[in-house]
């Protein structure tokens, strides 16, 4: 079967009304932008999330985008389409966990738009000024290390806990994404190719085979769990051997967890996964 | 009983993560932003649009938006929600209507993000370089003479027939808005106040009224249905006295339907009327 959501955005971008549409966000005059849908029986279920909850991670998920390609957000647009049963203390918990976000990380709304449907639904564009270098995705280079930042696997154990009727910790990262900004800030002058990690790992590594021509030389066996978890807005970055010492200094001295994944190679290579939503 | 919509955004404002939100779209940095949803349930029903006309009239209404202020539309972040049921041929359709617009206004898709939902519905961030002055919500003064361009009362009319089960003209305005932007932008160097008649003339009355503290002093009676028709489109915008003369000729040159619609005096009025899509 043809992926339509893939056939739709390769029409367009035959028809020569885009721009290269590579990276977690594009880069236009100086500034980065995203954009995230984050729906209702797509990427959440309002019976596992608080509506607090929510409104964070639709802001969250936008930012790890921007944050990836090493840039801070500053300005948003909000579309919200509230379910016709959310109470006046449901709208409530929502707006804090949207004022929160945009508190804790100096985010202004500049715009947007609200409806009343049957469901909740969240639009959000972000965006940001690019100050020096940004990331991208198509900078992933043969004879580079390839990192990601943090612990994956644990998502989707917490999801497949939680479809099976168990609570899971309120500080899981399927609730709330750990964005290490600070460490993805202090390392942008050396890395090379850079993403988050929202479809999975073994997703992401089809995608940036495909960009960027090449493979992968395990250091170590990938357990399945950790290479299909999605959603865990960790970074996978690339650095030149060189810099393997600094790297490993700025990441003990933020806290940040890294693993040393694979050397790069020239070449392509596929893995078996499914996207993360369909 | 509350307007939660309402409620939401006041409490952002209140809350100050937002900048002022009242116009169509929000100047930022020399750009002018707006983002509209654009929802099966709320804002269509697939049964009585193709998918050509869904991709057109969701990009037209954001562009009417962006050339409400006086600015050219350039770049927009596309988000679609596809309903599962589609075919490879309606995504086809989508897509064009997509690209044909693009390619009207000469406008570049920058990103977005697509998933698969049981339904379709769009969300579109748009912005524009303003070159000089833009064209405000709260630009309407006592003294001056308000006008809209067009005719009202047609697309409810339209929307009226289509849902007791007749067919439309294929080139109705409920179909595809058409903008004025030509018009307006020879008229913008001595427009004083203006905004997109998107909600019906009454709710658009009201909100300037409260904007500007200003009231009315109609030319002549106004229908029913000329007052509450919405998603019309047409551009409702004030000028002083002294510029009718070079308003008509502009209008004549580009054989845009002008009405004279009002006196502007200071105060306050409100019409009865319901916001357009609830």
């Amino acid at each position: 079967m043809v992926d339509r959501e893939a056939y739709f955005i390769s029409k367009l971008q035959d028809s020569g009304v885009t721009l290269k549409l590579d990276n977690d966000g594009v880069l236009l005059n100086d500034y980065v932008y995203a954009m995230d849908l984050f729906c209702e029986g797509v990427h959440f279920l309002r019976k596992y999330f608080s509506y607090y909850t929510i409104a964070k991670k639709s802001m969250l998920v936008n930012i790890s985008d921007i944050f990836a390609m090493g840039v801070k957000p500053k300005y948003a647009m909000l579309g919200v389409s509230f379910a016709g049963d959310m109470t006046l203390k449901d709208i409530n918990d929502f707006q804090k966990g949207i004022i929160d976000i945009c508190r804790q990380y100096n985010i202004k709304i500049i715009g947007g738009d609200t409806i009343r449907d049957d469901r909740l639904s969240i639009a959000i564009t972000m965006f940001g000024k690019a100050e020096s270098k940004i990331i991208k995705r198509t900078n992933f280079r043969a004879g580079d290390i390839l990192f990601f930042s943090g612990s994956l696997g644990k998502v989707k154990k917490d999801m497949n806990f939680l479809y099976r009727g168990y609570k899971i910790n309120k500080n899981s990262k399927f609730y709330t994404p750990k964005l290490n900004s600070k460490f993805i800030f202090e390392i942008l002058p050396f890395v090379r190719g850079g993403m988050d990690i929202s479809d999975g790992l073994y997703y992401e590594l089809n995608r940036i085979s495909k960009l960027n021509n090449i493979r992968f030389k395990f250091y170590k066996k990938i357990d399945k769990n950790i290479a299909l978890s999605g959603e865990e807005y960790e970074f996978l970055f690339s650095i030149s051997s060189k810099n393997i010492r600094k790297l490993y200094l700025i990441a003990n001295k933020n806290r940040v967890k890294i693993t040393r994944l694979a050397k790069i190679l020239p070449g392509r290579q596929r893995f078996y996964c499914l996207p993360h939503h369909k």
